[in-house]
């Protein structure tokens, strides 16, 4: 392995990924020259946290760092394409939907380094855990990103951007909905005058049990068991929630397929 | 508080939450003296785990136990209460969506205690941490029950028979549910040659989130940020699943519909 090459860096975004994966890098001694935000407010306050420059207009953007990450929306990306100068620099985005190729126009050496994880606003997370999906327009640059994302994190994968695509996917159904579930059980429960507490402990379990081989050996409850008295009794208990009880009665039904299947 | 008369306890059934709670009793001493369970290899495996006597017959149990704990399916309830003798020592029953009332008949001392967790066949859980939900005929049995309780576990909750019903369907949606998205992301990714660990992370960090105030806060994804581009992408990737694209497309539907409501 040569000597990492990537020392300057510039950060494009200031929302929770930005902040997340911003705060590892500066942890790492890497050095955060600028970051650019749209708004003001959030991007200044982030470059003081990583003593950096902060910077309002993407074509003000210094041309000679060695690495450019986008941490913006997808939406954001092609605006941001067509303005930065940065001549062949390294420039990565993090997006799970985004092709690698959408980078092509802006420079010849470019890749991707998505986070899979979920990030809040308000607690940093431990980098070192998240896994970092990486891919890249070159072996030169594939090794430049791997020797990065390896400073940042244990879990490094290098993917292509159809699994990353079908990774960004899957953590919808893993992470995205299985929150609105338990905000779905939450309404249930604070609605009924009960105290969410006595709900975290199943949901810590539920989750456990994703670690081990085939997760739907460990489905339980009404759905599994095809006990179709409690599925009506539960059913009946929606109605006033017709949205909740529309899904209620197609998970239930695809539980039950599920079974007949496997 | 009087001192518990709680000494010699019946369990019938052998399944999943009879080993469980009949291993937590057993560990804080109290006398197991008889199990019944339907089938006999089931029955005998718990039996001598408890060192109590196997009962294969309803009608063999003994009278004169203090408490009889029904650990069984919910359809297997009625069939049980027709055929045992217990004059009128305490019965519990340990079901989600039952209601107490229909132990009426069988004795005039009666309650429930509801473990609100999921159980596998795997392994037993740290039963001190289990939410029970307790509920009984006369102050006198709720009394004997919560002393009972507490010997188990750090967290009984007294609610009533409508609350366990309101319960139990949140747990559905916040357990049962959360794992078959679990499932599908599982699926998908392992169709596609990926090692499932890599989202053992994000799943994690999402049951974490649930511990913290408002969950819908922590909505994270393409549907709370109304990314059609991202959501119509995903729906192509689903094309071989019509079912998982039919959760995916009504769940979408649902976040951003409460966005607009919160």
């Amino acid at each position: 392995m040569s000597k990492p090459e990537i020392r300057k860096i510039v950060i494009l975004g200031a929302g929770r990924l930005a902040v997340n994966l911003s705060m590892a890098i500066l942890k790492k001694g890497y050095d955060i020259v600028e970051v650019y935000n749209r708004t003001g407010t959030k991007g200044i306050s982030l470059s003081r946290k990583l003593s950096a420059r902060y910077i309002p207009e993407p074509e003000m953007i210094t041309p000679d760092a060695d690495l450019y990450i986008l941490a913006v929306s997808d939406a954001a990306i092609p605006f941001l394409l067509e303005r930065i100068k940065i001549g062949n620099r390294l420039i990565i985005h993090t997006s799970g939907s985004m092709k690698m190729d959408v980078l092509r126009g802006v420079s010849a050496n470019f890749g991707v380094i998505y986070p899979l994880q979920t990030f809040t606003s308000r607690t940093l997370l431990r980098f070192r855990k998240v896994p970092l999906c990486i891919e890249a327009s070159s072996r030169k640059n594939l090794h430049l990103l791997k020797f990065f994302a390896d400073s940042l994190s244990e879990k490094v994968y290098t993917i292509n951007s159809d699994q990353r695509r079908l990774l960004h996917l899957s953590a919808v159904f893993a992470s995205n909905f299985t929150n609105f579930m338990v905000t779905i059980s939450q309404e249930l429960v604070l609605e009924n005058g009960m105290d969410f507490g006595i709900l975290e402990p199943i949901i810590r379990q539920t989750a456990g049990n994703a670690s081990s081989g085939d997760v739907f050996k460990l489905q339980t409850g009404p759905a599994v068991r095809e006990d179709r008295e409690t599925i009506r009794e539960h059913l009946k208990l929606l109605t006033n929630h017709p949205d909740y009880k529309e899904i209620y009665d197609l998970i239930t039904r695809n539980i039950i397929q599920h079974k007949k299947k496997s």
